[in-house]
Parts: C-alpha cells; sequence; structure tokens
C-alpha cells in the first residue's frame, strides 16, 4: 500500500486507457460478454484481442500475443486455462503490462492442490513484478470512465455516481451493480477482488478512499486476509470522513464451510469481526438491499450533524409503521417544538396535534400546496436534523399519477430551500425506473429511498456512524496507546494478582501461608471469614483438587481448613510444588464480573467482558473487542451486556461505579497486553464491584509454551 | 358474523352486480379516480352516478338521488360531506339498497365530537339497516371480478390471485395493492375497513375464510375492536388451511399515539397481540414488504410438509447469505444424504461436495442443462421438504440475457416434475414485471421471489406455520377447556395458598400459630430453620411492614419472632386484623419463578410466566399467553424464557422437571380462571422448582371491589 498521495498502486490499473483481451475468442461467453460490455458502454480506451492462433476474433483482427500489440497496454484480462497462465504471464511481461486479471478457477478454493496453483501463481507473477486480480473473479468496472472489464454480461452502463463496491465474490459483485442501478444508486468502480492472491480488500479500500469521486465504500466480503492493511485502510476512510459500508458472510456455521468451498476463504470468528465494526465505525448491514440503500443515501447525505428525524407522511398508517421501525432501529423522532406547532396550526388547525411523524393526510395529494407549506416549518423546527417526506414516486404507466407528480415538485422546491439533509422515502420497495428518475430530475428531488423498513435501518446506520465519528474526534487525544512491555512472566493466582497489582490494578489483598500458623495469624490479622487457596505455580484449577475452602472463621477452622487443602492437593497432584495457602478475606455481595484477554488467530489480542456465573456461562452474555481499549471503551462493553441492568444498582444494591470499572478493565487489558506475544490468556474471574470498590478476586495467566502442560 | 355457508353477511357488498357512486361530481378528484377506476378496470355490472342536482357527471347523466335510478343496487359508495350523509342514507334505505360505504374522515378518529358523529351514524344505518363499510376508508377491491369500488387512483388492474388483503387503513390498503401487483402476487380482495364503526377485520377475515379463491389472507392492522370474533375468524381459518399473515402497528409507544390520530384506534398491549400471534398461528411480519412476499409465496406453495429446505444456487456467495439468513430465521438447510451426493457426483466430479446451499456455479449460465440434471436429484432428497433455486430472472431490457432465459426454461422443465413445493429466488429484490411474468409464464416457473433475506423471512414464517399447524392438529384432543368456576374468593396469603391446594397445586406446607407457643411448636414440628409471616387479610405486602422473617432456627428465635412480627405489623398498620403467624419450612436453592393471572382490557384473563428476581424485574424476561392453556403452552411458554437455560441444570444443580411445572402452571392458571371475572390479579411468587418439586411459596389474589383498598 503507498502513502504517495499522487499516485495510488491501483491507479493504472482501475482508469486503464487500453484492454487486453487475452484468450479472447468467439467460442467463449465470457470473451463474449467482456468484449460486448466495453463496446456497448463505450469504452473511450482502446481494446486489444488477443488468441494464440491470431485470425477474426469478435468481428476483429486478434494478435497472437500482447508482444505482438503495438501499442501500450494498461490491463491484461486472462480468459485462457488455468495451464497455460504462467506462459501467458511470461507474454504480458514482456510487453511491458503491470497489470493482470485472471477470470480462472480452480485455486486456493479447491483445496490442497488449488493451493499450490495458487502460490506457485503468485510466485511467478510477483518474479516478472505484475500485480494481480484474483484469481476466480469476474473483473472490475470503472464506472465512471465506463471501463467495463467484466466478464459478465452487462448490456446497460450503470449509473455513475459516488458508491465504491468491492466484492470478493464475483457474482455478487454483479448482482450489487444491478441492484444499485436499480435503485438509482451510481458507482464510481466496482472492484470483484476473488481469491486476492496478489490485490486485496484492503488495497482496493485504500484506493477507493484516496478517490476523490468515492464518497462511500461498500464491501461484500467473506474474510478479511489482511487484518493489519484492512484497519489501516478502515482508519484513513474515517479521516477521510468517509463511511464504509459492509456485509460479511459467516455468522452461520453452515456460510463458513460454503465460503470456504467458494473462494478458499477461511472465516474467522464472527463475534470478533462484530466488535471490530462497532469499535471502527464500520456499518454491518445484513443484506445486499440494506448494503445498497444505506451506501447510496449517505453518499446523498452525507454525515448527519444533529442526529434526529422529522417526518412528513401521506398516509397516517405510514407514520405508524416508521414509527414502530424507528424505536427498533434506534432512531431517535423528535417532538416539535411549540412555535412548530403553532405555525403549523396556521395552516390548518388540526394540524396543530403536531405528531411526529407528521400526518399531511390524504388532503394533500389534492392541495399539493400543503407540502410547500409544511415542509419549510418541519425543516426550521430546532429539533429536526433530517427530514424524511414520505410519498411514492412513480415507477411505470401502471402507477403514474399527474397529481402525484405535481405534490413531488412542491416537494422539490421546499426540500432545495432547506438546509437539513432530506430523504423522499417510498412507502414500499420499488425500482428507481428511467420514469422515477425523469420524475426527478425535473423536480429536483433528493435521494430516493423506500420501503420504509429499509429507510429507517438506512437512517439507524447513518446516525449510528454519523454519532460515532463525532465522538471519534471528540476523543482522539484519549486513543489507547499499547502499554510497555512487562519484564514478568506471571503464572500463578499469586503471581498474577502481584503482577496486576504492580499495573495499578486493585486486587483482594492475600497472605502467603507456609505453615498452619501463619494462616491462622494471617486470618486473626483479617479479622472477618476468609478464603483458603492453595498456592502452587503447577495448579490452575484450584477447586477439582481440593484447593478451596471459603467462609472459614475461627482459628481453629482456619487451622483445620490449612492442613485439609495441603493434603487434598497433595494427594490429588502428588508432583505439584506446593507453596503453601493464600489467606484472603471473605468477600460476599457486590457483582462478579469475567475479563478475560485472548488471542484471535486473525485480529490478534481481544479482551472479553462478561457479567460471571450464569450470564457468562450459560447465556454467552459477553462483549469483545480488540486490544489496546481504553476506559471510555470499556464502559461501551460494559452496556452492550444483556445484564447491563445489573450494574444500575438492583433491590436496593448500590450502582456500580461505571468508571471506576471500566478504569479497571482497562487497567487489565494494558497489563495483559504488557505480558507480549508469548502470552496466550490472561483470566481475572472474578472481578468483583460493589459501588466503587472494584478488586480483582482471582486471575491466571497461560503462556504459548506451556499450554496444556504442567511444568 | 353468519355460519350458514351459502350465503355470507358481506357476499353481496363484496360481490356487487351494481355500484352507486353518490355525491359523484366532476369537481372531485375520489369521483373522477372511483368512475377511472371502474372502467379502466372493465367492471362488469353497472354505474349509476348520483348527484342531488343531477346533470351530466363524468360525461353521463346522473341521477339525483339513489330512488330515482330504476335499477336494483347492490353497493352504494357515500363520497357526500359528513353533514348530507343521515339524509343520503335515509334515500339509500329507501331505495332498497343494503350496504354502503363511507369516504368521509372525521369521526371516531377525531376526538370526543368525531366520536359522537360516529355513534349517530351507526345507529342511523342500524336503523334502516344499512351495513356500513367506514367511514373513513378507500372502499374495496374485488380482484377477481374487476370491481375496484375504490376512491384512489389505480390505473392498471391488479393481478387476480390467491390472497386477500384487509387493511385498515386506507392508503396502506392502496399501498399493499400495488407492492403486491408490483411482486407478482395476485390478490383476491383488498378491503379497508377504515373506523370500522359496523363492517369490522374480525367479519371480513370471516369472509375472506369462506371465499374459496382465497387462499392466504394478509392484514395490516391498527387494533382489534372485537377480540372474540377475530379469534372466532382466526380458529376457522385455521380448520380451513388458511394461513393468515398480519402486520399490526403498535410496537413503539409513538405508534400508539399516532394510530389514535389516524384512525381513533386504542392500540392495546403490544406483548400481550404479539403472544396471540405465537399461540394462534398467525404469522406476524415486520414490514409490507414481507407482509406482501410470505403470503404470496404461501398462496403458491400452500403447507409445506417436511420443514426443510434444499437449494440451489447460481453463486456461491449467495449460498453464504442463504446460510447465514437460514440460522437466524431458523430455517433447516438439510444436510443432502449419501446417495444424493453420490448422483450430483456423476454429473461433475466436484459436485460430489455435496454442500447444501449447492453451488451449481457460474458454469451453469454456459450449460443451463446442469439444472436440469441437478434439480430432480436435490428435489428427490429424502430430507428435502422444499427447493430453492437462485437465479435472478429478468426484469428490463437492461437486465435481460438470453443466457439465463434459457436455463430458467431448464429450471421451469424440471421442476414441474418435482413433488416438492419450489421456488425461484432473485438474488435482489427486484420486481416482477411484465417481461418478468412473460418469461416466468414460458418456462413455467413457480412463484418467483427475492431479495435472499426477504425469502428466507418468508420461508422460515411459511415452516413455522406449517410446523404449528401440524401440532395443533395432533394436539386438538387436548385444547384447553376452562375449568368450573369455583365457589371460594380467596384474599390473603394463607387462603390463596389454600385454595391453590385444592385445586391440586403442590404449595408449601404451613401452619398458623395463633399465639407464641404454637408457633415454637409448629417450628419444631417442621425440625429446620423455618420462615414466619405475618397472617392477615389486609396487608398483601408483609415485608413492607415488618410482617416477614426468614431463616429463623431454634425455639428461642421463633418466639422471639413471633413477638417481633406481630409487634411491627401492629404498629405499622393498626387497623389490620391479625391472625397470627404463618409457620412453614424454610426453602433455599431451587430456581424461583413468577406466575401471575391479570385480565387485559382487549383480550381478557391473561397468564405471565418469568424467572424470578432479577429476570422478571429488571431484564422484563416473561412469556404471556390468553387463558385458558394447556399443560403444553405451558412448557412453550418456559421455552421462550431468555433465562430458561436455568432451568435445564446449570452448575451442577438438578434440571427441572418441565412436565411437573407445566403441569403445575396450567393447575394455576385453571385455578385463577375458576375464580371468575371479578378476580382483577392472582400471583404466585415465586413458585419453587428443584428437580421435580414444584411448590408455591407465596400467592396472592386481588378482586374488583377491594382493589386499591385495604377493606
Amino acid at each position: 500500500m503507498t502513502n504517495d498521495p499522487a499516485r495510488h498502486a491501483l491507479e493504472t490499473f482501475l482508469n486503464p486507457r487500453s484492454v487486453a483481451l487475452v484468450g479472447a475468442t468467439d467460442r467463449s461467453g465470457w470473451s463474449r460478454s467482456t468484449f460486448c460490455n466495453l463496446q456497448d458502454w463505450g469504452f473511450g480506451g482502446r481494446v486489444h484481442l488477443v488468441n494464440k492462433k491470431g485470425g477474426q476474433v469478435h468481428g476483429r483482427i486478434a494478435t497472437a500475443s500482447c508482444v505482438g500489440v503495438d501499442a501500450a497496454i494498461d490491463v491484461a484480462l486472462l480468459m485462457v486455462p488455468a495451464a497455460v497462465i504462467p506462459d501467458a504471464l511470461d507474454d504480458i511481461a514482456e510487453a511491458g503490462i503491470a497489470n493482470a486479471i485472471i477470470l480462472a478457477s480452480g485455486f486456493s478454493e479447491s483445496g490442497a492442490q488449488g493451493q499450490a496453483r495458487q502460490a506457485a501463481l503468485m510466485a511467478h507473477a510477483k518474479a516478472r513484478k505484475i500485480r494481480l486480480l484474483g484469481p476466480n473473479t469476474l473483473g472490475f468496472l470503472n464506472v465512471r470512465k465506463r471501463a467495463p472489464v467484466w466478464t459478465s454480461r452487462l448490456p446497460a452502463p450503470l449509473l455513475p455516481g459516488h458508491v465504491g463496491i468491492i466484492s470478493q465474490s464475483g457474482a455478487m459483485g454483479g448482482y450489487i451493480g444491478k441492484l444499485a442501478h436499480q435503485q438509482g444508486v451510481g458507482l464510481s468502480y466496482l472492484v470483484a477482488t476473488g481469491n486476492e492472491c496478489d490485490v486485496d480488500v484492503a488495497l482496493v479500500l485504500d484506493y477507493l478512499v484516496s478517490d476523490p469521486h468515492t464518497k462511500v465504500v461498500a464491501m461484500f466480503i467473506e474474510t478479511i486476509r489482511d487484518t493489519a492493511a484492512f484497519l489501516a485502510a478502515v482508519e484513513r476512510a474515517r479521516d477521510a470522513g468517509k463511511p464504509l459500508v459492509i456485509l460479511k458472510v459467516g455468522t452461520s456455521e453452515l456460510a463458513v464451510k460454503a465460503a470456504q468451498a467458494h473462494t478458499g476463504a477461511l472465516i474467522g470468528d464472527d463475534k470478533v469481526f462484530d466488535s471490530v465494526c462497532r469499535d471502527r465505525g464500520l456499518i454491518r448491514v445484513p443484506s445486499l438491499e440494506d448494503m445498497v440503500i444505506t451506501a447510496g443515501m449517505l453518499a446523498s447525505t452525507g454525515r448527519i450533524k444533529n442526529q434526529r428525524l422529522g417526518v412528513i407522511s401521506i398516509s397516517g398508517g405510514a407514520g405508524e409503521i416508521v414509527a414502530d421501525r424507528a424505536a427498533l432501529e434506534e432512531v431517535e423522532i423528535v417532538t416539535f417544538s411549540a412555535e412548530t406547532c403553532a405555525r403549523l396550526g396556521e395552516i390548518r388547525p388540526e394540524f396543530s396535534a403536531c405528531h411526529n411523524p407528521f400526518d399531511i393526510t390524504g388532503a394533500a395529494i389534492l392541495e399539493p400546496e400543503l407540502f410547500a407549506h409544511t415542509i419549510p416549518i418541519v425543516a426550521a423546527d430546532p429539533g429536526v436534523g433530517m427530514l424524511a417526506v414520505v410519498l411514492d414516486v412513480p415507477t411505470t404507466t401502471d402507477d403514474y399519477n399527474p397529481i402525484v407528480v405535481k405534490a413531488l415538485e412542491h416537494i422539490g422546491n421546499a426540500l432545495r430551500a432547506t438546509e437539513v439533509p432530506a430523504l423522499v422515502v417510498n412507502m414500499i420497495t420499488k425500482p428507481v425506473t428511467p420514469m422515477t428518475r425523469e420524475i426527478a430530475a425535473k423536480a429536483e428531488l433528493p435521494f430516493i429511498i423506500g420501503g420504509l423498513n429499509q429507510t429507517l435501518f438506512a437512517i439507524g446506520r447513518a446516525f449510528w456512524w454519523s454519532s460515532w465519528i463525532e465522538r471519534h474526534e471528540r476523543q482522539a487525544a484519549t486513543d489507547a496507546a499499547g502499554p510497555a512491555a512487562a519484564s514478568v512472566r506471571p503464572h500463578s493466582e499469586r503471581e498474577a494478582l502481584a503482577y496486576l497489582d504492580s499495573q495499578g490494578v486493585s486486587v483482594i489483598p492475600s497472605f502467603l501461608a507456609e505453615s498452619q500458623d501463619a494462616a491462622v495469624r494471617a486470618a486473626a490479622q483479617i479479622n472477618c471469614a476468609v478464603a483458603l487457596k492453595i498456592a502452587s505455580p503447577d495448579i490452575a484449577h484450584k477447586s477439582d483438587v481440593g484447593g478451596v475452602r471459603l467462609n472459614v472463621s475461627g482459628a481453629a477452622a482456619v487451622a483445620d481448613g490449612f492442613r485439609r487443602i495441603m493434603a487434598d492437593v497433595g494427594n490429588a497432584v502428588p508432583a505439584a510444588r506446593l507453596d503453601g495457602v493464600l489467606v484472603s478475606p471473605m468477600r460476599s455481595g457486590g457483582i462478579e464480573l469475567f475479563v478475560g484477554v485472548t488471542r484471535d488467530p486473525q485480529w490478534g489480542p481481544v479482551i472479553a467482558v462478561g457479567l460471571g456465573g450464569i450470564w457468562v456461562e450459560a447465556l454467552k452474555d459477553s462483549s469483545l473487542r480488540l486490544l489496546p481499549i481504553t476506559p471510555e471503551v470499556a464502559l461501551d462493553m460494559l452496556k452492550e451486556l444483556r445484564g447491563a441492568k445489573l450494574l444500575q444498582g438492583y433491590r436496593g444494591a448500590r450502582p456500580a461505579d461505571l468508571v471506576a470499572l471500566g478504569r479497571t478493565i482497562a487497567g487489565i487489558a494494558n497489563a495483559a497486553l504488557a505480558l507480549g506475544p508469548e502470552l496466550l490468556a490472561f483470566e481475572v474471574n472474578p472481578l468483583r464491584v460493589e459501588g466503587d470498590c472494584v478488586e480483582a478476586l482471582d486471575a491466571l495467566a497461560v503462556w504459548r509454551d506451556t499450554a496444556g502442560q504442567e511444568h
């Protein structure tokens, strides 16, 4: 990835002035489709047909090799069988072509042999300094420059615009393009990255972020191969204020298997990816429709400064659907000010009821100037940050209605004069046809969107992203930084707690008693009931071997407890080194949490926070983040827990001091991170909180070289 | 509602041979629209124009009154202002017209005055024996008979078919009709019921259930006014095997307010309605799109006997989306049999990998006979109960592709020969245009559906309904019956527990001690720690007045506890009658549940079941049902709880005996129901379960005449 803004690594590749179709032949559907696409779209550059037999192809003279072409070629599209790709690459390199697309499949998606073929292909291309897109791709579309280097048939040029598309699946890329066209969403580029043996989603994303015409990037993803490069590109998008919309498969086990068979993608832990999206401001969407519509809307509205919605609806029923959906999508429907109500009431007395969503009633079809009168008033309400006007735009002669078109003209005029971003919302999901576009152009309508549920989803995501980036800007100064490396290597509970203590994390006081008398003395000093636990570097699960006794009171009981623990553990694990017994005050009440740091094979260190016991064990109620995290992020994590209400105080319990808790969790995260890459897992369980008292009661570290063995 | 199958109350109304447009005038958009609709659709009956001034209207001679029309009229559509409706009704009655539609608004949706106007309207119509649709409606469409008695413009006839639509909102009804047409879903009727001063959703539903052409009914609902009639119609639909699809607004507070302003609907407790849907097999949908597509699909496939899906997809990426979505919608994607894999492998070696969703790969576009070869094999797999073939059907010249059309012909041929219900699935949401319908007709394709998420939603709901009705048939014999009326009227804990005991519900043993000595004797008999609670018919919340002491051990402590309770309660509530102290064994461990019966103002007696404490209080985790319930339904309720896993045994606890628990909950429900309509609430809290020991620990009854007072 280059940081030279003048010339991106993919600049020539994705803006070719000339293309060679290698393996062009009348017999191939791919070849015919690509050639027709370039012709039908009116590609302004040169197209060279290359066929090793020469002769006439698609009605033109083909050359036998790229070397034989007497002109500079920016991109070669290889449609030849896998077996002759090496020869084709040599020819390309000798012709001085720097960029190639490989259509063929049968590589990393086809088991071990295919993987070996792909490795050889990569090595060959690298040696010949050729940048590869694919294999197993359909190519790319530069929509603005009408360059469809695309092997599947697309008879009509897609609408040009400001959404860039990246799809690892070629077929899905094609469908996304068609859907965008159907919904009136204009595209800048559409790139299918396939098996990504060289050019990957991170590199294309980096390019699109730097492209001035691309305002939003939407992605269909099976896997992120280079997570570091991807996160760096995501960061650049954030700094450029460009929203990223992502549909990533793999929430189900079945899809994980299917992706492996499809493009050889190894899909990671979906929960981790989901937390990456939440944390890094990626708008994750569940469907192709939501992807295209959300991206299209954001390309039109941009960032929304005041994330509160005003709605004017031609139908009360639609307003009710909007209200229900808004609640689900966490879209705030603002209450209009008294002044707004008074001004609406001047138009018609019944309008002073002034609900939002505002029901302009069917009368507005017969009196379209009602839109002209109400829109400025609602748009001027101090609470309204975005305005949605619900009225279907005609699509075909079947639903063409001149009265509606008249109303739309009033709407267009009124919206043009407002300062808040605005949308025209179709009641139902319907295409933006040439008729729709003509009506919209004449009335100068802003983005047309629909149906109601998809609209509210898109608005919800746009609001979320806008507030995310706002918050990011506020907090930019407090970004989490990785801690300095620690020089210790704690193993046992005692060492792990002592290490946390040294890192400023509150831990429960505890005394190592090497003898029965020392245990009794420690308990007397604590002066209330105590917990006794075996101290041994060799024992991870102390309860299982009789190494724990809780709620022990009085000298006799403590002495007895010490003897029994030493005896029981000695019998259960004769080889273990026993350092003695830890004596600590017995805690009761409060709320117990679980804090665990592990290493994700794709994303690196990840922290999980959950409420202890039943919550984490039976209900899997936990929140995840990549490390490092700030205390603020730790707070977010707590809010995501289903059982979060427990922390607010329940049945008279003191509410947890969330600020102190967030600080402690971030402290544990930093402490674990400081232990370096050899650490496999670090766990504090439980972390106890009662009011502002936050304390680690137990901790454990697992190291790469000792995992699974007792050394 | 009539039970005469020969002639339904709405038969003539909804199948008119002649219509009078009362208040017809060239100046009214409503009048012009209705007249044009009837003309454009080619209505076969007679249309009479009535205008009190006579003269020429819409190019025809108008009569001055209905009485002046020299022919029988089945339906009169009143487009006159509210003020002259009474006169118009008199004219209609004198002309012998039995059915009228009232377009005007300004009735129950417009505050107290409007409500009074509506009451007067109803009384008037009833006195003149006129059946009314509306007011505040747009009318109805008989699509099969091309009778659009509809006041909003619909230039093209909607597609005829087997889905009946009911909408309380006229505007939404119109949009639902357009959406159905756009998606290729044929309709039988579309009826907008408006304010429902006479004809309501229950009556229209009853009619559509009896209509042989209607296979599925879809409804847009704000409120159910006559819940008993509605439930009776729902039961008839179930017996007729007709699925019902319902979009009901009111999940948010904002929508509840909006509906009140829109059609004067008072929306009830959405959670209760949701439980009615689950229990009575109503398919509740979140959007207009899901409503139309789910109904359209069910009209095509009918009930699906084996609720497991086989998928053939042209794109691996689409297969992954399907897999993810199927998991969310609880659609089982079946694993193919070894024989299926072997047979697929004979077509192409790589097909033997045999994933479901099955990726036929882009090769099938170039070799469309691959569909002809694979479809019969997948359809014959013993696990597959329904087959979805994913391939976009062209919509416009922009995406027309002769190769795809060829593939669709192979698909149509192959599907025609299969025995399982089948669908052709568009990758993306797109309309079923005239071009699509022509291709589908030529290839004889089954229902075309899409995009992927909406398809999986529809399949999920169809599977759910199919299994619901299957289960209903199995359990029909064990339907819950209301219990015999009880003759007692329990109030206090003691009386309520004794009543439960008399009804066969296990309750904790307890002894009423009227003296300190009696309390000590009772505790000695129990022979372990006891709970002490004040016994008084006048005290509902015993803890608040010092009336409860738990975990009391030993004679001295029991004696002390007795004295203190009597003294504390006596001080706190001097007027209360104190019968003594209840002594019962102290229970610990186990799981505590909450069982409450209350009376919903719309639906009548409702039972709520939840896990006790934090679950019900802070997390609102409860399940609801209308009474009566069977033990099987009680089991369903338990399974719906988020904390249900707790009942399966947690951290070594014995799993709860769910059968015993279900029986006890149904027993409590019956006991509450037997107390009759004066009972406002009956609560068992906690109901304790530990293994197969299920026991009510506390209970309370609240009666209508004593609620809120201490008598």
